[in-house]
């Protein structure tokens, strides 16, 4: 595949705000978007082209496939039927593999724990004959959580005893679940990584991110992690990124756990897109995630990832964004709103960067 | 005038890369944006809705400010009438002053002369009975330059005697002119200022700029003037925006000439509206001039200007833009493409901001 001119068209599988963010970085390297969407999302008002058909409607696929220069993603739910469709006309990156492999629970922590990489325990629950020896298994307390279309905290139930597991499976569906043992972990962070056609891979300064309700609530950089933490996270991320051939932005979030002298990681999840924990790239960073994303998938260099400013990246949830004109008016705040009308809980309706001088013991580069 | 809610809609006369960047930042503070142009452009691919219409039709102008919730420009060469029939609908921000004192050099100059502010020697020339004056008014060499429509160094000839003007005059269609006169700067810069509402303004720092062949080449932060030559330059800013009850980005254009100990400043020329030789705060700001410009007209608090690295940016005009993917692989360098399909010379096809960390003498501030 060759490198997309300016003018050329980034196709993307979904509307929301991460497209929307996707289809700005876009714009500011002259490069055309198309949304494809089963709802009208905010992305639609700053792409050049839409379509908004179910994913499963492959003539409508084709058709958005063969309108555009390569085909990305903004959410891990595309069905891969659609994928496969587009694929025979444009190019997909990150590509299938990774879509494969972050839709199923188990298939992801299968596929990561088989590279060696350190996950919490985990097993397969498919029906009651499987509670005794997953239990076993991971020990308890554990969580259930359904195998596919979980995020920020949904189609997952916390279990402490045995005779929980029952009543939680009954709650979730009896749909295919895992059950992932706790991990006592320090903080949680995240390696937002991207990696060209080439597999050249460039990694952000790692976030330590906190959540509220199961949801990403704020993301600060710096942490206070090792060197050798950062490059032993940032080789975890490599090691996967290689692994599914990936091209584009990967986010690997990671468990910190205290460990004798040091510090031991695992992989909680990852996600094969733009992330909500690499948000504050846009504005503590040259380069942000999102151009990044954009200049991989194109077939362009790279962009620097050097931070020039510590940031504390704050989400906006449901009837947090009626604080924006407060926000809006605190010094070093950038403020960003996805432009969805509907304001409902839960809902990440905006996120707000706010930037200070960079610390010195973090001096930047030469 | 109400605030401006998340999801109201920012009309834009003028469908340029100016209008373009002002949508993407509109977008990023969850505004949409409704373009109003004669002609197809690159703005429109990042808009929410478009007219394309002339500017002449009334009624389609009336359609557009009745659709939206604020109405700017991205030139200043939208005609009045057409800024009094969005007025009838919509609230017009910088407002109809700013743009008849900018649509006319020689209403310019003497506004800004009549508050006490120097710029270069000028005389108004009309017919050749003017030339005997006009040339003593200013001295040669000077400058012939058409009052209305000039932009990039177009509408304008350099004269040396007073037997150059007559040809010149009728090179230039024998319209309404002005003769400026030589100043002999060592520098020339730009202030960048914000206003509110309120009439609060904020500045960025000066950038020094050059030319090329009529067309800005580069601007370049920080520069070495002194701290008073700056307070001189955002005071000269404020006075005219002052003056004109202004809301918005305004730029301001200045020569720097030696003059005894200190420096001396004449205006060369303001722009109602966001400004080439302000494209650099886009990476090395907070906030950017397009950030700021949506602030100021939808009522929001201004956002803050501190810079946060070095920077040069460069215009990539007609061929230039060939270097795209040199200029994309430099550590440092954020490129930005208009999306303009048709690289003509002299045509404006994008910028490169390259940044630098902040130098030792200009430390953040706290």
């Amino acid at each position: 595949m060759a490198r997309l001119e300016p003018g050329s068209t980034i196709g993307i599988f979904g509307g929301g705000q991460l497209g929307r963010m996707l289809a700005v970085s876009a714009a500011e390297l002259g490069l055309k978007t198309h949304i494809f969407s089963d709802v009208a999302g905010p992305a639609l008002d700053v792409a050049s082209a839409h379509t908004v058909q179910p994913y499963t409607d492959a003539g409508a696929v084709a058709a958005f496939a063969k309108a555009v220069d390569v085909v990305t993603y903004e959410f891990e739910n595309v069905p891969l039927a659609a994928i496969d469709a587009a694929a025979v006309h444009a190019p997909v990156a990150p590509g299938r593999k990774a879509l494969e492999v972050a839709q199923d629970r188990l298939v992801e922590k299968t596929f990561i724990s088989e590279l060696g990489i350190s996950v919490a325990p985990f097993a397969n629950v498919e029906s009651e004959a499987d509670f005794e020896p997953v239990v076993q298994t991971t020990g308890l307390p554990a969580l259930l959580k359904t195998r596919r279309f979980g995020y920020d905290g949904k189609g997952q139930r916390r279990i402490t005893t045995k005779q929980d597991l029952s009543a939680a499976f009954d709650e979730l569906g009896r749909e295919a679940c895992i059950l992932e043992g706790f991990v006592a972990f320090t903080k949680e962070v995240s390696v937002i990584a991207v990696r060209d056609r080439n597999g050249a891979t460039v990694f952000y300064d790692l976030p330590e991110n906190t959540h509220k309700n199961g949801i990403l609530d704020t993301s600060v950089v710096p942490t206070d992690l090792s060197e050798a933490t950062v490059a032993a996270a940032q080789t975890i991320a490599k090691q996967i990124a290689d692994a599914l051939d990936y091209v584009g932005v990967l986010a690997v979030e990671l468990f910190v756990s205290k460990d004798g002298d040091g510090s031991s990681l695992r992989v909680n999840e990852i996600a094969p897109r733009v992330h909500n924990s690499g948000h504050w790239t846009q504005d503590a960073c040259h380069i942000s995630q999102f151009a990044n994303h954009v200049r991989a998938i194109a077939g362009w260099p790279l962009g620097a990832t050097d931070r020039h400013s510590d940031v504390t990246m704050t989400n906006l949830i449901g009837a947090d964004v009626e604080a924006w004109p407060k926000l809006a008016a605190q010094a070093g705040a950038a403020i960003h709103l996805y432009g969805k009308g509907d304001c409902r809980p839960g809902r990440k309706m905006g996120h707000v960067n706010t930037l200070r001088a960079l610390s010195p013991a973090d001096p930047p580069d030469p």
